[in-house]
């Protein structure tokens, strides 16, 4: 029986992609741009944005200003964010009803990888960065990083270079395109579109701005293991890329890499099932209730106002200041904005094991109040300590202690990565990966699980399951070798 | 180089999954209970659910009541669900601003199949259940279909039976497990987790209760054939079965059998990739921008509250009502309750196309108010026709006279198809699947789609990508032979 008419309109995925992204994580060097033009290049562009910044008091602020209904934050324009209060009733966690102060951005921006082969090596488009509230200068960001304000231009700015690229890409050209929530206890319900489009060839290529650097994901996987030097965003949009450039099995350079090949790899297995992963997450989102309901701003409870901050006033948790900032290399040079400035740094951590030589990374449903969906997957643990000194034990993270522990040797990685300078002071935490033996207990927690990398590349291509503290872990995971 | 420990506990996917799900759909007479019996079953049901259902003002509602303040409808225990304001602004279609009651229910039920494979053919426990808002008498409805206000008891009414098997399931017996959405236009952001739960065998089934039947896929799909049978509970749970019941090419029965087959085949390909299809999603909830704020049911704009009504001013849409249920056969033999009261017979309608000898069926990204996440995958048409007596061409409904205007020979599946009777009054569409040329102009419309089933399937599985009259024609047309 001959049914197919036999036009030639069906496609399929293109099979040669996975070997393309592991010939890019293999080039460790670069092509286009060897490592030792990389530090030149961010030396360079340190000292080209120099930012000053200095805090002000919230009177001092241009454009910004309380509301005076609601006392929230805002921008005169109503565009860029606004920080207002949310209050929150969950079943979840020893603490069941607050209030706090929460960043409200509900524009979708665009964070943009541009990718290129160069002489048969994928490369990506990288942008040496500045932004107010990093510990240091510049750091190694996407291609573009660009709210609907920066992109329709309200605060009259330059044009954002590459955009163009992925405001309405060829379909083809497209590797990943997802929406991903940020930080669901700073962020309301935050979602940025994390694209990664291929670049055939485009005018200007001899003819790179300063600020843009071809680099392999070889390149920025060592990049990675640098304190504060990959931005959150770039993070963000590397753990999207499409599987394959964790590699394969047979060209492993190490046990560790032929574990996260295998890891990777479809056919290998898992200790749970793809059908049952699913619906552990299902049971999750089911399981816990979070009510959230805005709030005006001045009604927040145990937050107080001063002149020049906005604190809970245990002192834990976060602020909210303002900033004044000159620069000598952005689109406007000078200008005011409030920052998050969380308190004490964070420790980020995914315990990961081998089981059958397959590694796993143990996840948790984490219950945020800024989730679209109630929980995300989140690293095991995640949290600031110095919140916790209060704690009766048995109220502390799981696994927490064990993480402060742990023995060196059993480090798989450890940097310090910031979050977003656009919107938090001096915000990052201890990111690490901690290899612990198969027979480590777990205990069964309702709220954790082992997943292989292939389940989360798989669960990454959709939007609200992969919290963003997870996905910078699973970018440095991918890259281990 | 043996780096594998080997001890087992690495899991793959049950291949034989897809063999056992195509051959109960094959058995298209059953086993368990043949359809003569099937029919005389429905029969008896009828004559055990008798339901007297009359009209009455709001003020006859016991346990009931118009909040004071904000003029919502609720329940004395804050249970069930209630009927609120909802103000929309939207950047989509031609009306941008308005305001509506919306259903709020925020709990998340549990939809559950049963399936046990009985003389080596696996089959559902399916239900005969009364619903206040039928348009006929009992529906063949899901094993399980419980709100959290019904499985806690808080009408204190009879245990739910075979609630046990979805509360807290062995992971391995779970087939299907994701929360779905329901009417945007009516619900706000409801969800009910949709369950498929495989039984092994259990005590008391030589003993099945009369509302109780055992049915093969075959004969559920020419169940759905036949107007107003299968509830909408039972159509979403179907959506969701694992693919593979579509069969194999090999086995067709008929050029559109084998059409369907390939369609949910992976390796047939498709007119676009996976990737292509996530980023016209992604690319469609970014493109649209929809604001919802609750609103106090009394301060909605253009709806009239009359003593037995609250309708728009036009007479378009809906209204709220007052009902007065007496069963015989519910757990509670009398109650009142408010219902939604849908004016016009909907259209709902899924075009299809072979494209080499592969079935793909037309989506619409479409926004609806009471979406999570903007936007949903709807059939190619889905409307009340009567709403747009007063719309000028170019604002009707893509494709609405097209589906209109349908010749005979090309309709592949045609039936009136209910909603859920436990909200909605005499809420039912006319569901269709049309066959349209593989030239069909489809005008390249940026919020339209042809996807296989494969890809559907796929969706399926997560949350929020495909609404509820898709999932319904989807479950029709998985079974089309």
């Amino acid at each position: 029986m001959e049914r197919h008419t036999g036009t030639g309109l069906l496609r399929k995925p293109d099979v040669t992609l996975p070997h393309r992204l592991a010939r890019s994580a293999a080039a460790t060097d670069g092509v286009a741009t060897p490592n030792a033009v990389v530090a030149k290049w961010i030396e360079d562009r340190n000292l080209a944005h120099r930012h000053e910044v200095k805090r002000i008091e919230f009177g001092e602020l241009r454009q910004w200003g309380f509301d005076a209904g609601s006392g929230n934050l805002r921008h005169e324009s109503g565009r860029f964010f606004g920080v207002e209060g949310l209050a929150v009733d969950t079943d979840h966690g020893p603490v069941t009803h607050w209030s706090q102060p929460i960043i409200n951005q509900p524009e979708i921006g665009i964070l943009g990888i541009l990718v290129k082969e160069i002489d048969g090596v994928l490369h990506c488009l990288m942008q040496a960065k500045s932004e107010p509230g990093n510990v240091n200068g510049v750091q190694v960001s996407p291609t573009v990083q660009a709210t609907k304000s920066n992109y329709t231009r309200v605060h009259g700015g330059r044009p954002v270079p590459y955009l163009d690229h992925f405001r309405d890409p060829d379909p083809e050209t497209v590797l990943a395109d997802v929406l991903q929530s940020e930080q669901g206890s700073w962020f309301y319900r935050k979602r940025n579109r994390n694209m990664i489009v291929e670049a055939a060839e485009f005018a200007g290529e001899d003819d790179l701005p300063d600020d843009f650097r071809w680099l392999t994901l070889g390149q920025l996987h060592e990049l990675l293991k640098q304190d504060n030097l990959v931005n959150m965003d770039a993070r963000t949009v590397l753990s999207c890329m499409p599987a394959g450039l964790e590699g394969h099995e047979a060209d492993a350079v190490s046990d560790l890499a032929a574990a996260v090949a295998r890891s990777s790899a479809q056919p290998t297995g898992s200790l749970h099932t793809r059908t049952e992963v699913l619906s552990w997450i299902t049971s999750r989102q089911a399981q816990h209730v979070v009510r959230t309901s805005p709030l005006p701003l001045g009604e927040v409870a145990n937050w107080v106002r001063t002149p020049a901050e906005i604190s809970h006033e245990l002192g834990l948790f976060f602020s909210i200041i303002a900033v004044d900032i000159t620069t000598n290399g952005r689109e406007v040079a000078q200008w005011t904005q409030p920052l998050v400035r969380p308190h004490g740094a964070g420790v980020v951590a995914l315990l990961v094991k081998r089981v059958d030589g397959v590694l796993h990374a143990l996840l948790n449903a984490r219950v945020e109040p800024g989730y679209l969906d109630v929980v995300e997957l989140a690293p095991t643990v995640q949290c600031t300590p110095d919140n916790y000194v209060l704690t009766p034990a048995a109220d502390r993270p799981p696994f927490l202690d064990m993480v402060l522990g742990r023995r060196d040797d059993q480090v798989l990685f450890s940097a310090q990565l910031s979050e977003e300078g656009g919107r938090f002071h001096h915000a990052y935490s201890d990111y690490q990966i901690i290899e612990v033996p198969a027979d480590f207990p777990d205990a069964g927690l309702a709220d954790f699980r082992w997943l292989t990398l292939n389940q989360l590349n798989e669960l990454l291509r959709h939007s609200h399951y992969v919290n963003v503290q997870a996905r910078s872990l699973i970018a440095c995971l991918r890259g281990l070798r």
